[in-house]
């Protein structure tokens, strides 16, 4: 498939360098300020160093991406809450030729699932996402493959460097704010942190479940969420349920109709007691019991990874 | 989809019950020594209850079933080594019609492999086998979606009979024999568990993992997997390991196209060392790290979904 990747972070850099691997061509690459894009496939290599050195992809508008010869849009740009722009008109541009899209992005399917839904009915061009949860991890397309109406929730840690803080507090013994100090400098947590200590970030994946798994009966946005993050945990509660063989995890749910993120109490044997940035997402189903999927949650390569999945998905759902 | 199932232990018969839950009609069922089918749909309690009463669960040929009106065939007889027959037959037959396949039977895929492939390419027909490694957990839909060019080993417990009873071994300090009996009484092990405790099961879902991963560059058999079984351990090594942090699980691994089984140490806090009759595959891939999937490797309602997200696969593969 010839692609068109908007946003050129850590993601959509790495969907740009592994995309010939696997058999795709990049037809446009567009940052914030300019794009690049060529028919026959564009030098990827180059656009990436341009990028570094310049802070430009391309000498072109980034609207020629959305305008470029392709068969399918990767939403690669930062999350954004509410209006979800300018992800969302990255999704309509794309519907309205009738192109596929892939998100990394998870804006609009946390905060406008409803009207991407409806873009997606009213063109040719398919809607997929399975990188918006879970990086890596067989989440989105496990509940796909079990159908919907046979999950009954979903449980997990989604979010990597709240993980990372709590085992690491957990382990050694150390306060909140100098394990976090330390994940900044292991590159673990961002300069502003707050997105992943909040629990924001597990609680947009939470609610792109809920909608899943609603499938139309009610769209969920992060308002509906229940969210609490680890900033208030001491390091005397970890310490106290470390003497009872527990722990303290940030843990995500969609149960019951309900999405909750919050500091939960969980055996230390528990499958939900990962360590540092890994992330585990248990599926409870109606016929299969409870599937647990783990992995890597985030990062340039597993998110990417997860984006050529469902490319790959696109294109074997059209018949020869 | 119609499905004509060939097959009625428990998990052709969890098809059948499930089917109508999933949107698709029985058109047939099939056991070894009769069929009932009806193009507008069985009754699929009726023909249960007949199977229940007189072994039987119709009045017509079992050949049957291979000749009615149906998209998609379920070859859910037991699993036969060697020429695979009469699994290979039947899927045979499906494909010489155009029809699709979906294997709950490791036999075509784990001996036959080159053959099976070689059939579907003649054919306009598809061929399906999620089942037939892991029962319920995403594990070939996994290594497809990665692609199997970047999936570089697994590694995992396949088998939930053989791991019950070293876990079992390990917490009670019980003997191989004792516990053995213990799993026959639950319905965990078969009357004769041979299959289950000399490995070759578990040995049967490398082969065919290793078939998926080599791409047809080789094709691997039974005849290829180093395989060794749980009955030689002794409740000394267990008992030495953990005094280590350590216990022994049977593992199956398919790495730098080397196929083995056998029982191994694994540190009690590894992933691996799954409690019961869990499985858990551990997937190495390029651009992702390692990936885990785990839940119940087996039964009849857990194998079924299996086989009915193959269904759903199946369908959503064709353009509307």
């Amino acid at each position: 498939m010839r692609l068109a990747i908007i946003g050129t972070g850590a993601v959509g850099a790495s969907v740009a360098e592994l995309a010939g691997e696997y058999g795709h061509t990049v037809t446009a690459l567009a940052d914030s300020r300019s794009a690049v894009t060529d028919d026959s496939g564009i030098d990827v290599e180059a656009a990436l160093a341009r990028k570094r050195e310049d802070g430009r992809v391309g000498s072109g508008d980034p609207a020629d991406a959305l305008d470029a010869a392709y068969d399918c849009l990767v939403e690669a740009t930062p999350t954004t809450l509410g209006d979800a722009q300018p992800g969302y008109d990255h999704v309509r541009a794309a519907f309205e030729r009738d192109r596929d899209v892939v998100l990394a992005n998870k804006g609009p399917v946390a905060e406008r699932y409803a009207d991407v839904r409806e873009l997606e009915r009213e063109s040719e061009g398919r809607l997929r996402f399975e990188a918006t949860v879970g990086g890596a991890m067989p989440v989105l397309s496990t509940i796909e493959d079990c159908g919907p109406a046979h999950v009954t929730g979903i449980r997990g840690v989604l979010n990597g460097t709240a993980n990372f803080v709590l085992s690491r507090m957990a382990v050694e013994g150390l306060g909140y704010e100098h394990v976090l100090a330390e994940a900044q400098d292991l590159g673990v947590a961002e300069a502003d942190p707050s997105f992943d200590v909040e629990g924001t970030d597990a609680a947009l994946k939470c609610v792109i479940v809920a909608n899943v798994l609603a499938q139309g009966e009610r769209e969920y946005t992060l308002a509906d969420a229940d969210v609490e993050g680890i900033a208030d945990i001491p390091t005397s509660a970890l310490r106290l349920a470390s003497e009872d063989g527990r722990t303290v995890r940030l843990i995500g749910e969609v149960v019951d109709g309900s999405v909750r993120v919050g500091p939960r109490i969980v055996p230390s044997t528990s499958s939900l007691a990962v360590s540092g940035t890994e992330n585990i997402v248990q599926i409870e189903t109606a016929n299969a019991g409870r599937l647990n999927v783990s992995g890597r949650g985030a990062g340039g390569p597993e998110t990417a990874s997860a984006v050529l999945a469902d490319v790959r998905r696109l294109e074997s759902g059209t018949r020869d």
